[in-house]
């Protein structure tokens, strides 16, 4: 086991994902744990990189479900080499903005890439590394796509119909009510009760393993 | 089944693919079938994007196998759809440098990723789409790098250990003789030899399926 804890916020444009690791890194800070910080797909220079072509909307051509999928874990595979692990094992906590979750409810549950092909590219790359802890804020579409838009600018993925985020925050639910380490915080509530939840279940954890 | 038909030259750096491809394309101009030609990684704006990126001898960290193995299939598939099937179905022939085999051979041979991982990723991107002839032209690493390295600067792939290329040469023969679709051409006869053979070839094949 690695020393470090890698805890992920995770959820649909606008649920308030900024907000939620604001409070996860302040219950850190407050319990006096050294951690990193990641987002995904990014956070190594050539993962940025991939950020970039995945996420820009102004392509000259066709770009394929599984292309996206592709860079989605090559950019993974990146980050969790060079950042995730150096960081778990020299015990510094990780705070990832994503993760492996995304992939699983946007290109499995909003692109309905069958989760076989998910699981063997996943498999291949991750080779059963998974988070300790993931935080997963969940939200109406309609209410976070709202909140999105009102930040501005939309990316390719920002611009998907209504459907392909419901299939995605579908699948969100289906795999968080059936992995036990994934807790499901209603994003929908005022924002002094979300954060009340998110720094809950922070602090449980953080106790737990800092005992 | 298309109306075009798509042949790739494969094989280590240095044994003539660029040689290969004008014999192949002298071949169907002198029988008046129409083409495009492709390389891999590469050959749409993306896919040259992350050509740049999967050859680029200078990053400043570690490139995983696993990245570079879902860059050339992310390549592929973006070349696929918006390049070799619109061809195919106007009932253009193709010219591929490269394809699938390379993935096969460089990343399952050299590299040894696993064989059902490579397969995995290779299903869900080609969804069974193969080319109908591939002329793998067969060279004794140590000769062909001799050649290549003539020619000036190594990429990344290209500076990798003597028995990487061993391996990913015995794989390119292990599969060559298991799939009817791929002839193997000793490239390591002399150059009129090499070129009589791959006319040969392309001829046989060109004659059979413009009958």
């Amino acid at each position: 086991m690695l020393p470090g804890k890698f805890i992920v916020i995770e959820g649909l444009e606008g649920a308030g994902k900024s907000s939620a690791i604001s409070i996860v890194e302040q219950a850190l800070n407050n319990k006096q744990v050294s951690f990193d910080k990641t987002r995904e797909p990014g956070g190594t220079p050539l993962a940025e990189k991939l950020r970039e072509l995945v996420k820009s909307a102004d392509h000259s051509e066709l770009v394929t479900q599984e292309t996206e999928l592709l860079l989605m874990y090559a950019a993974r595979s990146q980050l969790l080499v060079n950042k995730i692990l150096p960081s778990l094992e020299k015990g510094l906590w990780v705070i990832g903005d994503r993760h492996d979750l995304s992939s699983r409810a946007y290109q499995g549950g909003g692109r309905q890439i069958p989760d076989d092909v998910i699981g063997g590219i996943a498999n291949a790359t991750l080779k059963g590394f998974t988070p300790d802890l993931t935080i997963y804020l969940d939200i109406d579409p309609k209410i976070g796509l709202k909140r999105a838009r009102a930040r501005g600018e939309l990316d390719r993925i920002e611009l998907e119909a209504m459907s392909f985020f419901e299939r995605t925050r579908d699948k969100y639910l289906l795999i968080a009510n059936h992995d036990d380490s994934i807790v499901i915080v209603d994003a929908s509530q005022s924002m002094e009760q979300v954060h009340q939840d998110i720094e809950k279940h922070v602090n449980q954890f953080i106790d737990f393993h800092k005992s």
